[in-house]
């Protein structure tokens, strides 16, 4: 059984996954933290996830929760993660980050973390989307420069930035398709005279409102005919069964700092 | 017989309107003016529209086709048309305006020309964008603030600008559903940190790759739920039937300044 | 207040309804009947729900439930609908009817309760929907035959019957729409040789999958163009608003046999 | 220079690939052919596309045609491919089918066909279709039984039947990424009491209406979220490319009855 405890605990996430964890034959849930301050600091754990009562508090004190872990899954924001890492890191203890949002620095922050103990980052743990990276990848390579490539993001209204990292993710997997690098093609937030689109670049486009959980769409643009590649999450469980396999995962590795794409392919070598 | 001088003959619309005057019963073609300049200047208008010749050759004298018209049909841009309108003028001629992009001023000459000749200005004139003006005025109306509305527009590699005419236009119509003012409510081009979403703010987005004609959704996100309104315009010709039934309806209308509402409140009227 | 039984309490509407009316400000829980020999029976509705106890039991008595409230809110299935009746009208207990599937004779003895109790019968109760209503009658009023309507319903693996009472139901406005009956234009199933499409039929298609609650799409497709008009219902929470509203509404009727255009109808007068 | 012949040159893509032939640099149009009674017999080929005239006039004497042609391009239907066969065998001329619909003693005919000329089947042209093929199968491989498969296509309304070609072609993929037999999945024109659907079936169902080319939606619907890709086809247009390039590369094969994947396995290897 792989004890795992939940960093950001109290946000939809960690709310959805103490049930899903407690239904899970391979793994329990251990602690769980949330920031300073939280309204909902001392409650009970199965309590705050819709459940009978556990018997464990929601702390802010991420050194006991890793103390009681084999791993930690992280569903907070950027800073949060910064702050956690030290304390993982001084207990030793592998780290599942599926925060984003992250900077330059921040993210040589995580690698940097990689030398002391395992730590995985990815962005989505949806099925659908992981299987959309390795679609847009391959539809990018099989188009060409012929097809316009769009992206379109549809999120929730309390959703603070756009594009979302899922659909900038996806950009970066389109980019690698063609053998192009990303940073020379994006074209973001269109508004106004705007010219001519340049051949072989990559649009962007967000819409934030109402409650869907993640919506990314990629548009493949050409002469006469369009590809549309859709991924639409309308729950949060969505992410639960990916996030647990990769929780259990990164708590049997070394130290590192690996991907999603090397967990994907570690098991499916099995 | 209405006769009918297409001015912008060589754009899209222009050649696709040679064709459906020809096929009319109830219009001919009279003539057909290009920007000075045009490498199409001279060429025989039923070849242009891939015809057998007519007869008529493609000219930039805007005077000259006014005088054998009884109409003028304007898809050019907002520059062209604004030299249209004295010519027009003084020739007495109704004007049809299919040309969008018009800035404050451009508008008040727009208006300022119904004081002497019969002007009716359409944004859109396929039958599916029409209705959804009406849908989504409605639709805006019985949902409420508690929908987040967000419209997202979807046109070919090389259009200019953006949000599209259309999209501002359907925007319009959904402020007005709501009672409310929407020059208070658009947020543009979201990109990077944007902070939640404003309840009852209206949001655009653009895609621009390949041809597909003119596509415009209408979100209505709420809790739980989503309504999307579409209109997926494929073929220039969809535009032929409304604008031939307005040049027609707008040859016989008296000088005042016109809207395709008035026009469709007319006919449905008769 | 308004006292509310529920009657199919332990599907996914009754669970969902608990939460609910528990959180609202003028109806409280006053019971929960489901079928004989449910699982269910006995246990606490709160902890059905969600919530903690409140001290309800399940029970398979649905006068014992009428006895403690003002109205019965049936989510259940067309026969036990049939049960109920009786015994609301015994009770004179209004009901509020969100159950589909009735055949002509059930859908006679719906009526025929209107002489002893006020009953609302609703297919959908979703926002979205009941205004798809309006729009789908509109769009098909506006457009006329040159556009072909197709309804294209999505709804959960385990759903056991296509099209969609809800796709019906859409289908009869369209058909209102355009001046016409139903019944002569539907077109269900197409495999195989179809032949050609009949000018002024509807046509139905239906996919299963998945766990989208209810996703309704209606098609207008016209010559270079197509309209869509697409309700996504993906949390049953969506139907709570609508479903509460109409409860409390019926309860303070007369007898009488009512429908959800008559209650929006008198709540918009006001 | 390749000389091409088209058999059903008066269809839809026979005339669209008149002027895509002729604007072209590696190749030629050589004849066309068209069934006995076509009231376009003796047209000349050119005005037949809209161009001026070549001097070519449609026969239907397909033996005429393949005499002065390196490679014939079939558009026609099922029974009017079956009359040609023989005369391109006895002619020695290679065939590209991109007809539909045959059955699967006429399947076996083309295949027969193979041991005498070179003929590659494909039953969809276009680029993005081309794509969705691959897509679909890596999607049912990565996304497994759990995600239920649904295959959705929307054609014109004079289209004679259901499903498409195409999307029974999708859902060979799908079979083929989850390693199954598709003739034990397939479910068609779901009506009526269907019970649930059963796990790893395919589910088909068929929208008709407007002009729409050619659209297929592949839905892959999970627990609280949905893949899906999407090819519209607008124009007849993007079928030409992929045409032109299968048929100048049959007309390089020695005899042998050839797929598409064989032709773009063959091409990337280059």
């Amino acid at each position: 059984m792989t004890r795992i405890g939940l960093y950001g605990v109290a946000g939809h996430m960690g709310r959805t996954l103490i049930g899903e964890i407690n239904a899970s034959e391979s793994c329990t849930i251990s602690g769980g933290c949330d920031r300073p301050g939280s309204p909902d600091l001392g409650r009970d754990i199965g309590m705050l996830g819709g459940l009978p009562a556990l018997g464990i508090a929601v702390t802010d004190d991420a050194g006991a929760v890793c103390d009681v872990s084999d791993v930690i899954v992280d569903y907070s924001s950027a800073a949060a993660t910064m702050a956690l890492l030290p304390v993982a890191i001084a207990h030793r203890t592998p780290v599942l980050v599926c925060t984003t949002g992250f900077d330059a620095d921040q993210k040589a922050a995580l690698a940097d973390a990689g030398r002391s103990i395992p730590i995985l980052v990815g962005a989505n743990m949806s099925a659908s989307v992981i299987a959309m990276y390795e679609l847009v990848k391959t539809a990018a390579r099989l188009l060409g420069d012929d097809f316009d490539i769009e992206i379109f993001d549809f999120h929730p209204w309390d959703k603070i930035d756009a594009p979302s990292g899922t659909a900038l993710e996806l950009a970066e997997y389109a980019a690698e398709g063609r053998g192009a690098e990303l940073s020379d093609l994006t074209v973001f937030a269109r508004h106004g005279e705007t010219g001519r689109r340049k051949r072989g670049s990559i649009g962007f486009s967000s819409a934030r409102g109402g409650e869907v959980v993640c919506e990314n769409t990629v548009f493949f643009a050409g002469a006469g005919q369009r590809l549309e590649i859709i991924s639409r999450v309308t729950d949060y469980r969505a992410f639960a069964a990916t996030t647990l396999r990769a929780a259990e995962w990164i708590a049997q590795q070394g130290p590192g700092y690996y991907s999603m794409d090397q967990m994907l392919r570690d098991q499916a070598a099995r």
